[in-house]
């Protein structure tokens, strides 16, 4: 049971998840760009002996995962399931520390020494916060990180320094997608210090019209306002989503109840389906839960689908490689199984 | 209950209908291109009662229909069942005497003063023929036809001089499409005086992978003859479609049945279709129940769907004239009534 099965935060028909993110650096270290393997060595041990022998009730529900340890296929699985980044998955001296219950995940030499990341189902951030700062509280108990006293903490990339955290909220917003709308929201928030990213982060795609809106801002604010202002933002956007669903509902019910049947219709009989082309259908079916079009299949089936059946999860859950023609017909089958369950 | 909606004739997995239209023309009479009303009224009456005061069995089992008397509506539907070609349709001075059972029908003041013509289910050229044969020989009894000892009938385009026959097939090519063969089966054919053309006949669209084969020749050879070549020509084509249906299924099954089995989903959940999609969905569905994908539905609920479908039929059904969306929406309702019995 991961985050992703459960889904008791808020806002649930557009949040799937929300997450933060703390970039943090050992003071005196070489950074991980320009690290010998030995010296990441030291880096990983020293960040698993600060959790290891801390005094914390969860100092031993941490598993340390080293990349070059790992196949492709598991790295893989960690990026879909959020707890690393795409890059770390390419790294050769990174690591990564995750807590049972995959909600907290600790990446070790990304493009910072560390990454504290937290996520929950749900519209929770204060919730996401308060459990990534136990965590960085925990480490700096032992660990010296790189901080100024005027600038704040120091990271690789200037556009981290300061707080170095990344506050996101993963949404789904097919209505905004179908009208065009949200490239006017990106342009809008733009100008509020917050941006739009694809589902893996920096630079991914827009893939089942799940964005995840963060801040860009990290100097100058304190976490507890730029989490503030992230939050009336979002919920600004889950207003207008709802809007439009609700107007397209009443005036234009007919085009929108195609756009989900149909997409019902091909998840439930297609035999090939590609993890984008699944993403897109799992989307509309998602919308049709919300409005109630779709009422046999529950919200939560949906949400684990738009994990799982993503190359890495599917090939794990079979447990066996397979090439691309073999997963997008596995890929159906396996969501014939879910949803007729 | 239409010829179309029992279909006894052989190799149904792909021949849908046989057709027989005999073009004869009224010795004395001006052409209808050159046809005053009155001229028309005559042609019209003077045929009417060939039937009806026949000594035949039959002779009260024919209805006249004057296009001038009935509505766009009304003559769509009789387009569409095949009773009437589309030029018909559109004629003020054209009628119709249709048979019960709507096997039969006499064209009159179409290019030709008469166009007798027979349809039945399945593949049964010899069947049709000697049903439009007798028709012919009925009319001879009293009507004296244009003829000529060395050219034969007379017909108003000189491609329909010497018997004034027409045969065709109306042939389902899922997989011949599908490879793209049906371009060298069309080259080929042509060689042969046979032809290819759209469902309703000359000059009219392919949809939904349906064809109508016919002879192109009415000159210089017997009936039986120009009957027969099709005959084994088409055995030839149904060969072919067969050949490719059995290696797709052995060898490429999945993106087969990826294809069926998506049009069947889209055709069950849709909520707005055009004919032209849904017909390309019925292709499809037809093609799964013969090879087996699809068992929870007839064929003869495909084969009426692909008439009741069209524009015309759907709003007769309905009782009512829709504009084009309403069609859209009814068409899909219409299609799940039919696929869930």
């Amino acid at each position: 049971m991961t985050a992703w099965d459960i889904n008791p935060g808020g806002d649930n028909d557009i949040v799937i998840s929300s997450r933060i993110r703390l970039a943090r650096n050992i003071l005196g270290k070489v950074m991980p760009t320009f690290m010998q393997e030995e010296q990441a060595k030291e880096v990983i041990q020293s960040i698993h002996e600060a959790i290891l022998y801390s005094n914390s009730a969860i100092a031993h529900e941490f598993e340390l995962i080293e990349m070059d340890k790992i196949s492709s296929l598991e790295r893989q699985v960690l990026v879909e399931k959020h707890l690393i980044s795409p890059d770390l998955g390419k790294s050769k001296i990174g690591a990564v520390l995750i807590q049972q219950g995959e909600q907290v995940s600790i990446m070790i030499n990304e493009e910072d020494h560390l990454r504290i990341q937290c996520i929950l189902p749900g519209f929770q951030l204060n919730k996401v916060w308060e459990i990534a700062n136990k965590i960085d509280d925990l480490l700096e108990e032992t660990i010296p990180f790189s901080f100024h006293e005027k600038w704040g903490y120091l990271t690789a990339c200037p556009t981290n320094i300061g707080t170095g955290m990344r506050a996101s909220v993963m949404v789904h917003l097919p209505c905004l997608v179908l009208t065009g709308q949200i490239n006017s929201v990106i342009q809008a928030i733009g100008k509020l210090g917050i941006t739009i990213r694809g589902i893996y982060g920096e630079g991914t795609e827009f893939i089942g019209d799940l964005f995840q809106i963060s801040n860009q801002i990290t100097l100058g604010s304190s976490e507890k306002d730029i989490i503030s202002n992230l939050h009336s933002v979002v919920k600004e956007i889950l207003k207008r989503e709802r809007q439009i669903r609700m107007n397209m509902k009443e005036y234009n019910p007919i085009n929108l109840q195609d756009k989900i049947y149909r997409s019902y219709g091909i998840l439930k009989y297609a035999r090939i389906l590609s993890s984008d082309e699944c993403m897109k259908l799992l989307s509309y079916v998602r919308l049709g839960i919300d409005l109630g079009y779709i009422q046999d299949i529950d919200m939560d089936v949906i949400n684990n689908l738009m994990t799982n059946i993503q190359t890495g999860m599917l090939q794990k859950n079979y447990n066996r490689r397979m090439d691309e023609r073999e997963r997008d017909y596995i890929r159906t089958q396996y969501i014939r199984e879910k949803i007729e369950k």
